[in-house]
């Protein structure tokens, strides 16, 4: 044992990266990895199977509790973001450095590729089968596309809408100064957002509201031998996923702040300015208490 | 970042309200906005779909969930009812102010409103091709309507069950002499209760067991061009779920404090003085013990 | 709001009931009446609508997370047993006294026939329609029958199989030796065991392992009308879930005991024994040591 | 009551084990044992109803929290780990002891054996109804086996993907720098990781990922009666689930120490070694401080 110790301690100060945003942007890449390798799985098991492995509630479940794994898994590092979304708002509201937004966007379309890349492994016999019996290629397992009802301006503004949920919902869940469920929890609680999300607004076009979590996968699919159609589809849609949900993002900052955040703030500072002013004419009266 | 901090400040000092009954009735309309735009969206996506985005089941699942994520969002400020019910129960045990009410009642519906709005738009384009499909309007989408099978009187009996059980459950996870689960854990709780009951009190008339939850989506229906036909439907149907769970609210209270509530409130009571009568005797000894 | 208070107080001191047992047996009945009444709901909810608002997994969660809601109900005052073989095997183990048995079993008996009962009114519009359509009662809402496949040997495997498996994990889950959950979550996790026995032993005759769960509900239905062919019915099977389960809470606590519990027990005991010898050497060497 | 008492603590002591690895492996063996029952339990519902009774996702949520309630009961005893797997890869990372290794594969396979036949006995009646129907024996319900379209090489990557994922996950929950859940959850989180990978990676082959899970049924339909077919069936299928496994323990101990594991032990250690530095230091300047 005392061997097989050594050994791991020395690996480990070897591989040991320092700098902290490259560690950073390591576990957003495994963070994003899980919940994209998941949550696309989940979509293949549904349509490859045909529906008898999975409905759309197995695929909205498992989106949910694979963002909490996937938070579970990075946050401690990185704070567990795995969406640019979500990196957007917080600088915005200057939680994040804003040059981590570059660093986690790009980790988070890397991860969130390597993960489709695995379900394309994974059910590489399946999806030949499929697109045996088809004729058609299973190109919604990867990445988003509008169904046939939505019209773009009507789809821009679900992507904006769904983003913007979301981001009340997260600020909520990690503002300090209204921190309503026990630490630890988050992760889970953010899980439970997605969730939500999926089964009330994933109808139009597959709830992506995660710019990573929808170019990664796509991006992939294009590479792996559907070309650039998946860019061109529905005229080109693909740029909606990617920015509709920063404008969301924007939007649910000054929803969440103007109907609670910024009151709960106010108070919080002026509750301590006062318990600051106490302590100064209690130390006025005498200095020796501590 | 400095500067931006600064401007944040600003902004958050200037929009802050310091009103805390006006906070409160903010915090209360973006929770109800919450788990209105969550639950009917649920019901969107899965009449729409016919069901292939959706079934009951994930109805369920997202209004008891999304009341979860609605109390978190506001807990903090308003107490997180969503329901006018549930202040008018809290009320009744003068755990809430009575002026609150109107405030809360008021906040919640218009925060119903709005929440279905935000669907109603999201899902726009759905809804025009479900209306030219099958030449009916999809009302059960917002407010509630009784099923076929349901008479006034039994879905007056169902929502004031529906309520009288809600409050009971809710009364057990918020009765400070009888708190049963980890703080902050009560949002998750109230959540699975939501649950609980949409799985087993849905078939009759959708489960509103909340005024405000169906009135605002009904007003919103009716002002979104499908007229006073939302209100008389069903020999005036509407009012049911407006007054039955007030009702429901007043025997869930006398239920649960029958039962359980008014006995540990009396016993921790009599612990309390008896913990003051021996301080009072310990103190006549020695009265410098602190 | 000085007078409401004075008045509740008035009122919690007039009624307030200081027998332990009858306050304890109160709150049994009041959870059991939940557990019955959400569980039952959603067998009828399913049944009713034939599917359209509720499968099997919706019972399955409804039953899970009724227990939860109704221990959480009871739990501080009663212990949250909602069923005569928990508290059975609580008694074997010396951790509730016999005297509480018959208590406990008849109000949690009450409780669950008048759970039924308030599913029976809230859908009797429903039945009625469902019997004039289906010509046939729908007696398997309420108590519990074998499926056609079962025997009656094999149904009482099944019941004594179930029930001893409930008994191991709420044991595991409660055991003072072994607290593998933080506190006030117990009722969470017994939730989730509920859940879990009805997903994989639910098909050969609906996992009563609760003899108030399905006797009491059974009672209401010979008295509504159904008279005695609910205890006739399939060779008198409304005697398996009512003994099964006692027999597979002893075979539950031998299990658990042999396998684990006993050995942690062991080991505490005798880790307390050791910190108290080592504390009356300490104390022989200094005494003056806190 | 005094002599139960005295009763049930002399059987306690008589039957108390004293050896930490044969109470390890029997706790070991009933935690298994109640994974493989519930899990098993709810394919045979699924399997044998032909889906009334049951669809994939139960059986998902059931293998999920059927692992959460055998690691409860075992976990404060030997660590729950349920899966040779596991064991394998914290061996790996020095937290458990080589020689543990065996004895828990052992332990781990038997229980699964006496699930299955618990299983099998409780749907007896089931089973030979279902066999006579359909002249087909389900032997999906105990081990798995490849789907139709699967080939080997691909079915090898489908068990090795998803041990690695498990294992990803697992880590993150157990890694001692790296605490992202309170004390207690790990049991529930485990739990919702199998949920999320039976909802991703469950098509192929029913994702045993875990050797114990599938050769302890695999070994008792054989015996039952079902012969050496069960290990010939589709080209020696039954060594996958037993090998691969084990590479995607190592794959996924080197991703996850890889990219976030080294980095956190690395930080966690260098702040240990600062804080001794400076406490050294204080220590030179006034050694009266505690």
């Amino acid at each position: 044992m005392g061997r097989q110790k050594a050994f791991l301690d020395k690996i480990a100060s070897t591989l040991q990266i320092r700098n902290k945003l490259v560690r950073q942007g390591l576990a957003e890449c495994l963070g994003t990895l899980i919940l994209v390798m998941f949550g696309c799985g989940a979509v293949a098991q549904n349509t490859l199977s045909d529906g008898a492995y999975g409905r759309f509630l197995s695929v909205n479940l498992a989106f949910g509790f694979a963002a909490t794994l996937g938070i579970l898994v990075c946050g401690q590092v990185s704070g567990g973001h795995l969406n640019p979304a979500v990196t957007f708002a917080l600088c915005l509201l200057g939680r994040s450095k804003w040059r981590k937004f570059p660093v986690y966007f790009l980790s988070q379309t890397i991860g969130a590729f390597f993960g489709a890349g695995i379900i394309f492994g994974m059910y590489y016999d399946a999806i030949q089968t499929f697109q045996k019996k088809s004729n058609d290629l299973p190109l919604g397992i990867f990445a988003t596309y509008p169904n046939e009802h939505l019209t773009t301006a009507n789809g821009f503004f679900d992507q904006f809408i769904g983003t913007a949920a979301l981001i009340v919902c997260v600020l909520a869940i990690v503002d300090p100064y209204n921190n309503p469920i026990p630490q630890g929890l988050e992760a889970f609680t953010v899980g439970f957002t997605i969730l939500v999300i999926g089964l009330s607004m994933g109808f139009n076009s597959g709830y992506a509201v995660n710019p990573a979590r929808d170019l990664g996968p796509r991006l992939f699919t294009s590479m792996a031998g559907w070309g650039s159609k998946v860019f061109t589809h529905k005229n080109y849609w693909f740029l909606v996923p990617i920015f509709a949900p920063f404008l969301g993002a924007i939007v649910g900052v000054i929803v969440y702040q103007l109907m609670v955040g910024w009151h709960t703030q106010g108070e919080a500072q002026e509750r301590k300015k006062e318990t600051e002013g106490m302590n100064v004419k209690l130390n006025d009266i005498d200095s020796s208490v501590p």
